[in-house]
C-alpha cells in the first residue's frame, strides 16, 4: 500500500496543466526525492516513537526483515531496535527465519550482526520456545485495515497468538501510508498467493514429492484485537483502533 | 521414551538366572518380536479409537511425520488418518513441513500420496492461515508427563495455541507406553538442543551469516489445557488428567 501511496503521489505532479516533458521529468524527481526524504523522516519518528517502549536489556522477538534493506531510513521494527541500540538499551533479538523466503535469516541477522546487535537465529516455530525469554515483539506491516487488522509476512498472526497467551505486548511498527482507508477490516485485504516452488525446492534442490499440492501465501492477517499498538511516524495508535485509525487518516 | 522403555522389557528377559548365551539370545529375539506385535496391534487400536473423532469429509491439520515411517504399523496420528481414509471418510490433510529438518515436506506427503489422501504442504507458519477451513488437529508425541503436558517436535504448542483460538480440538495420539510416570510436568522433561547447522545451512548451502548464533530445540511443551483428548491404544483419555492419567498408568 505504501509503494501504490507514493505512486499516487508522483502521478498527482503529473497532472500539472501546460508543462512541457522536461519540466514534467524535473518535477517528478523532485517530487521522488521529497518522498525519500520525509520517508527517512517517518523511519527516524517510528524509530523513536518505539524505542519508548522498549525497556533496557529488553529481549525482542521479530519476523521478517524490517530494517534499512526492507524500508527507507532504518526501516521499522528493526529502525526501533536500532534506535533502542543507540540510546544505550543493549536489546536483544530473537530473529525469526521467516519461511519459505528466510528473509530473518538472511537479511535481519545480517543486519543486526552489523549494528553489533545480539541476536539468535531460530525457526519460526521455535518462537513458542523463547517467548517467556522475550519482553516484547516488534513486528512490520504490509498493510493496516481501518479497524487495525493488518496484513503482514505470514507467520505474524501466529506470533501475536503467542504474545497474547504468554501476556507479552505485540507491536506492528509501520509508517502512516500504510494504513489503508480502503480496506474497512482484514477481509478487504486480498492476500498474495506465491509458486508452490518455494516451499517444495531449497534453490534446485527439491524438499518434497513434485506432484504434491502446496499452499503459500506470502502474508497473513493479524486480528486487531491481538495488536497491543501502533507505532507510526505519528506517535502510538492504541485501541480502540476503531476511533483512533481514522483520526490517524484523518491527521 | 517408547525406546526406553522396550529396553527395558527386553534387559528384563536378560534377567532370567542360568540361562546358556544361546538362550539368552532366543529369548531377547522371541522378546523383541513380542514388542513388535504389541506395538503394531497399538498402533491400529489407536487409529481405531481415533478415527471416531474424524468426522466424514475431514480437513485435518499435522505436523512432523507421525506414519508408518515413523512408528511401528500405521504409526500415530497419520495411522489416525489412514484408518479414517479406509472407513471411507475421505479426509484431506494439511501437513506441516516441519522446519527444520522438514519431516513434514518429505515424509507426510510422501505417505499421503501413497495412500491416495489428497494433501496440501504448508509452512510452518501458514497453518495460522488454513485453521479456518481445519476440522481439527492430530499430533504424535514424544513424551508425556503424568500432568499431560506433552513434549513433541518444535512447533505442536504453536498448533495447540493456534486450535485454541479457533475454537478446534487438538488432538495427540500417542501409544502409552509415550507417557512418562517418571515425569511430573512438562518442567521435568528435558529438550534435546540439536546443532545449529539445522537452520543456518540448507545441506551444504548456508541460509545465515556463519557467525549468528542459533537456538535449535527439537522440541517443545504443549500444556495439558490446550490438549483436548489423548488418543491411546486404550482409548481416549480426557481431563482432567491428573486424574484420568495416573488410572492409565496403572492399567
Amino acid at each position: 500500500v505504501n509503494l501504490a501511496w507514493a505512486v499516487g503521489q508522483i502521478m498527482r505532479t503529473l497532472e500539472a496543466p501546460g508543462q512541457s516533458p522536461d519540466a514534467l521529468r524535473i518535477a517528478v524527481e523532485e517530487e521522488a526525492g521529497t518522498i525519500e526524504q520525509e520517508e527517512i523522516g517517518r523511519s527516524i519518528a517510528m524509530a523513536q516513537h518505539g524505542a519508548g517502549l522498549v525497556p533496557k536489556n529488553a529481549t525482542i522477538l521479530t519476523i521478517c526483515n524490517t530494517g534499512a534493506l526492507a524500508g527507507p531510513g532504518m526501516g521499522t521494527a528493526l529502525g526501533v531496535v536500532f534506535q533502542a541500540h543507540q540510546e544505550g538499551k543493549r536489546p536483544r533479538v530473537f530473529a525469526c527465519e521467516t519461511r519459505p523466503l528466510l528473509q530473518g535469516a538472511r537479511l535481519t541477522t545480517l543486519e543486526l550482526l552489523r549494528a553489533e546487535i545480539p541476536v539468535t537465529l531460530i525457526t519460526d516455530s521455535a518462537a513458542a520456545s523463547v517467548i517467556d525469554r522475550c519482553d516484547l515483539v516488534l513486528v512490520g506491516a504490509d498493510r493496516i485495515a481501518r479497524n487495525g487488522d493488518t496484513a503482514n509476512k505470514v507467520g505474524t498472526r501466529m506470533l501475536a497468538l503467542l504474545a497474547r497467551a504468554a501476556g507479552r505486548p505485540f507491536y506492528v511498527v509501520a509508517p502512516s501510508s500504510s494504513f489503508d482507508p480502503k480496506a474497512r477490516t482484514g477481509a478487504d485485504i486480498s492476500i498474495e498467493e506465491r509458486p508452490a516452488e518455494e516451499v517444495q525446492r531449497f534453490g534446485r534442490c527439491p524438499v518434497a514429492p513434485a506432484r504434491v499440492k502446496v499452499f503459500n501465501p506470502a502474508f497473513d492477517i493479524t486480528p486487531a484485537e491481538s495488536i497491543t499498538a501502533f507505532v507510526t511516524d505519528k506517535g502510538l495508535i492504541r485501541p480502540p483502533y476503531g476511533r483512533t485509525i481514522p483520526r490517524l487518516l484523518a491527521s
